[in-house]
């Protein structure tokens, strides 16, 4: 599964949420997609969802990176589910790097020419159960 | 979330399953559906889906008993992520009883009549990744 279409379009994903170009980001996702920003919280629909982005980087102190390890993505009815390890870099204010790994789950879907659009984001994974 | 109809479409599935209703556990596939039988081990399309559900019945010593426990669903883009606990009663050859307890991830679709249909249906949650 490594060399799955949807690997290079998680990582270029990841890519544009780093470089925080939340316009480029967008392009990822369907325009009433869902977006878990945590247990509990969603953002729905594009607009709420470039919020919730620059609301995370700044959260975060514009320091985020995410990088990807395994991936498993299971396809059926024009659907996929990515099930992938996550790891996200991080450097809060006095300096202090850390890492936060979750094991994700992201739906996508094909749109009628073909292109897969994310329609749920959900980094948290079936641990959103423990919330 | 625990009066989402989702919750009580699963539930009839699970029935479905217990008693060993194939036919009737079929309707609640979509036609392209996928179903992670075990891991690295996928049947796709009702015709592959309802063969797996006879072979696991046939396993399982045909006393197997499929339970739900916390769920969330998240919507998003016509579709929709189950997040749930799935418990498995078993009673083996010698007669011995079991649980096995999952964190199951079922994707689920709108049809054109506004119907929900399963499209990938993977018990095995995120812990595929540890397979």
């Amino acid at each position: 599964m490594s060399d799955h279409e949807l690997k290079q379009l998680i990582e270029a994903a990841d890519r544009a949420i780093t470089a925080e170009d939340f316009e480029a980001l967008m392009g990822f996702y369907a325009e009433d997609a869902t977006l878990v920003v945590k247990p509990g919280l969603n953002a729905t629909g594009k607009a709420q969802i470039h919020r919730a982005f620059v609301a995370i980087a700044d959260h975060f102190n514009h320091q985020i990176k995410v990088r990807q390890g395994a991936m498993k993505v299971i396809e059926g009815g024009d659907s996929a589910l990515v099930i992938m390890e996550t790891v996200l870099d991080t450097v809060d204010a006095h300096g202090i790097q850390g890492s936060i790994v979750r094991r994700a789950t992201y739906v996508f879907r094909k749109d009628a020419h073909g292109k897969w659009l994310c329609v749920i984001d959900n980094s948290y994974g079936t641990a959103l159960l423990d919330a």
